[in-house]
């Protein structure tokens, strides 16, 4: 049923696509943007707008996590980057911006030990803000980080890695068994990255309410080799899905794609695939709100020994607007919702994912998953 | 029938194509290219060319549209442009020159209110003028304008957004019903962009005498998402046209390729498609009639919050010839009918139109729909 | 059989294939190069090297020509290029390669009148020295050329066009029935260029002794869409040579490509798809014995009204080899046969032919036509 | 079985894929990185990582090979290159770095005679270290160097040209009879490189104990038009070692991929298509130990006629890395094994195949070929 090539005797592989590949078929009656609703529900949370950002401190201070929550998105704290470990935190991201150059500073600073107490207080001053707070965790570190995340107000726990497995196999030590530990939580789970059918089914049958997908993939094609496009791995994954509800009768897991998508089509396009919600990563840099003014990295890019990705200013647009203040950035507001003097889907998103649901004549994002599909 | 991929489980998407992925095949007797017509008759109205310029004021003036008319084409006028905004018009286009990469200005320029007797006197001037009068409005003002820019003297109405639907569905308001009001109109309508099979059909049931395929689709790729390739377009809704000759038992629906072609190369592989006659924007920029002289933005780039394409100087060539005057601009002559002294398809282009048709082995344009092609 | 992908509903292309596309598969018992015999018989005619000069003033002047007959090969005069219009050659090429951007210059220079007798006295200045002499005219002005041109000496007539067709098809004038006009000649003629089957096999029923292949369809491009793969096309016209050696039992049609070959590579690729020899342009512009000293241009871009192709320096390399004098210019013996001091098939080409052929286990060119193929 | 295109009429290629097409697929439990092993064993000789270094003196002065044995891997001296021809062969790296445009110096170099006595010592210095000592000797000249150098010390014998054949035909001379030749010798043989499945098994019925893939084929790439893409060649020769193992009942020939590896997941993915071991080049030249200092080139740039590949600089990273001395650049140690503060790949290359093994839920390399596939 899949496309193989062979690529030489006996040896076969898959062929793969990204989200750049595909585009969007228009070919039902157009619809009025105001008709759409980008509304997305997961577990007991409602959000305006299936947006959450990608858990990096390059994004989420706490006033960024703030205002993600009033503009009717999600901003994910992650627990084990530089929240804990810095009291200074504004210091510590300077400091990164300063030498975007070099991972060695960024691999530095997250080398200082964690806080857990200062950890605690900062996701405190989040939950305060009666936002939803999400705090992301790695595999890891779950067991000993998560109670004490969950004690200081996380609603939502992400338990993100690079590639994540339900059952991780290892010789000696104790690997985290995700089914058991999710059952003693008493917070929704979302967990990933995971980019296969049968990871993420396994995946889905450990109880989570969420699965992420990609969240750093692209990240590993030069050091280990594996690069799934995000179009097949957000196909695969609504496979897994559609499989798990069949098989529990109506469980329904959330997709998020995470893959530092370039534009408000490549939202589209990934909800096109099978997503519920896109994590959003560059795109979000640009906001005045962001910790890091501009610039980016992900998570991982802080990693000891395999650092991935690099520190880059995301924010090179020259905008010229009245909705936009004399330092010249834009707000969040602007940035999800326009207006937008720039015609490559950097500002506006919303409007953008809006327009694309309209325009191929959907009302809502489930509907949306429908949508076809071409590839050049 | 369609060629399709698997991008992931359960997943497919259609194969499409660019004009940029195809050639034309020679493999006919070759023909002189004094033997090969280039007329085009639609409705009442007989062009010894079949070319059509975008309605956008970085073309139209009233001197361009007249010199259009004079030359044996087709100059559309934008009726919610800048021609109804600005008594100084040449102002109000050299202060978009000045800024190209700032579209707020455009923006901006757009937003000043619609003086409808301004525009009508200026249709007036170009009706004066004898030559054939085209006046493009927007589905959304279609109601409001059309009238008064066929009392002014429109004898072709462009009913143009970047994408069309027959029957748009909104949950409040009044939509535009095509048919009903195609069917109130005493002049031929030309409605577009569309870019599927279905739409198209449609579109042709509603009376209208032409639709434009493409016309601000590839603006659209980077915000919604929705790109089809201008080869693959052509081609399906001259599949719809087919069938809706069938159905109807001999209506003719004329076909205008609108997307930026870039060179007489690129006219020869829309009408090798099924076009039945092409939409020129940057190439007739490089005329010195034309109202920009030089720069380029297609109609959509003035949206005001959903702004497509930029704004760009598309006079780059050198030109060194004696039917150019010392102002170093090639008149529209020059560029349609040459002399030429640059290789690459951007001056004579009805001459490599005419050769490429010869070349093939065909004498007129109907005829010439059917020469093979190739793909890379 | 032919490979086709739908580009639209009901509209399909042929999938086609450049040199650069293909490689050669290297899977016989390797051969010593010095057992390679690279000998092409040609009617009467037998050269060392199946190596043709591109019938351009920029690079055949009597000198070169001479040269290239010298070293085993086969330069080609063009009888419609400056040699008869222009006392001063040298001077004349001078002035192209000072306004190398600049077509009109070229332009300019072929619109002085055609003085015959000039054009016969440097034809027998070649005929003097004892090589072959081969002659190339426009299909336009074969009849009235031709004559002319074997009278001062020439013994192989190329008849060469962008595209070539047995009857081209006109309306008034009278057209040149190849047929016919070949069977008044007494010497064999080159007919081209040529892309399919079709045109190849009624150009074979001429009584050519050979066809070329390609020689300016790229330079068709951008001005008029026809663009066939010079491995397609190749492969297509030897399918034609094998049909209609069938038909007439035996008549062997040489095939010569002619499309801008850029490496030793090439050369072998051409043959390995199915041409007898490989007419060379920039290539052989290296040679400090060609014409414009390291410019060149094909024959076409000279042409009043559709120049294709630019004026471009080709001699690019920075050569420090014992063999090159101190002009820094190679011979074109070190062209041809090497020593070479780089990597990449530029100099040394008749050598990296042999190489190939070897490495691949074939020692004479017709078997290496069945030389195993791959594409990436 | 094999996936062929026509590229014109009867004339077919087959398709073929690069590493750099082809990724990892992770779809099975993870593993700890730490309870991988990459320890590769061939003939009597255990190797902690299946890293070879390419036989050029870019990289393997006699320290440099000293370090590779020390640090797990195997060194290869190039018995033809300057080792044996220069007695102050620092300094004669040295020329060749200050002038890496002109391969001429190269080629210079490389003319000097051979000294087998300068030779000999220097390989008794590498010998007299205790690591394995591994000699590569050209095809040409294996009759006469193989002695000398498995007199001084050699325990693996490298026979390598850049395509190989078991039985090379010639009409005059008296060409190497590999079988009868490796019959002849008392240490193991490697020999290559070989591109395809029928040269791969008669070269593994010769009696060699590997075969070399790859290794300077791209380099012929634009001189003679063969350029089998690696992952299509490893899977094609991995497929000639299953039948030569069924024929043999038993015999293992080991796989080496040899083809300018350019980060830690081309090592993964060679290994994911069937090698066993992988000959690094350009990779290793970053470390301080290697011979020109982060200059490279292939054995083959020498050669007198055909020089293939280029003098180029390898070592373009920024270290910052505590475990790096003043000197700015790595140690061995520190590229095979890290730490790593670059995201791409090219610093802890063991350390990068260690975890892709981990992540796809692999823990040794021969079940490490299974992994799945994915071409873009």
């Amino acid at each position: 049923m899949r496309d193989y090539v062979e690529i030489g005797i006996g040896r076969e592989a898959r062929r793969t696509y990204d989200l750049a590949d595909i585009s969007l078929i228009s070919n039902r009656r157009t619809r009025s943007s105001s008709d759409v609703s980008t509304q997305w529900n997961i577990d007991a949370y409602t959000f305006d707008i299936p947006v959450v950002s990608h858990a990096t401190d390059a994004l989420a201070t706490p006033d960024f996590v703030i205002e993600m929550g009033k503009q009717g998105g999600l901003g994910v704290i992650n627990a084990e980057g530089l929240w804990g470990r810095h009291e200074d935190l504004d210091g510590a991201i300077a400091e990164v911006c300063q030498n975007p150059g070099d991972l060695a500073v960024l691999q530095r600073l997250h080398s200082a030990p964690l806080n857990t107490e200062l950890l605690s207080e900062r996701i405190s001053q989040v939950r305060d803000s009666g936002v939803t707070v999400a705090v992301r965790v790695s595999p890891q570190n779950a067991r000993e980080i998560a109670p004490i995340v969950i004690a200081a107000g996380a609603e939502l726990l992400f338990i993100q890695g690079t590639l994540i497995s339900a059952e991780h196999v290892t010789t000696g030590g104790e690997p985290l068994n995700l089914k058991e530990f999710i059952g003693t939580l008493e917070v929704p789970v979302i967990a990933g990255g995971v980019v296969d059918y049968t990871t993420a089914l396994h995946l889905m049958r450990t109880g989570a309410a969420g699965v992420i997908v990609g969240g750093g993939v692209n990240t590993n094609a030069e050091t280990v080799g594996i690069d799934v496009p995000l179009a097949t791995a957000i196909a695969d994954v609504s496979a897994a899905r559609r499989d798990y509800l069949d098989e529990t009768g109506g469980r329904y897991v959330h997709i998020m794609a995470d893959d530092d998508l370039t534009s408000s089509a490549d939202m589209a396009k990934a909800i096109a695939c099978g997503a519920d919600a896109v994590v959003l990563g560059p795109l979000l840099a640009q906001a005045k709100e962001a910790g890091a003014r501009g610039f980016y990295w992900p998570a991982v890019a802080g990693h000891p020994r395999f650092p991935r990705g690099v520190v880059e200013y995301a924010g090179t647009l020259d905008f010229d607007l009245d909705a936009i203040d004399e330092s010249g950035e834009p707000t969040l507001e602007v940035v999800l919702y326009g207006p937008s003097n720039e015609p490559f889907g950097q500002l506006n998103l919303v409007g953008g994912l809006r327009r694309a649901m309209a325009k191929c004549g959907y009302t809502d994002l489930k509907s949306f998953q429908k949508v076809g599909l071409a590839v050049r």
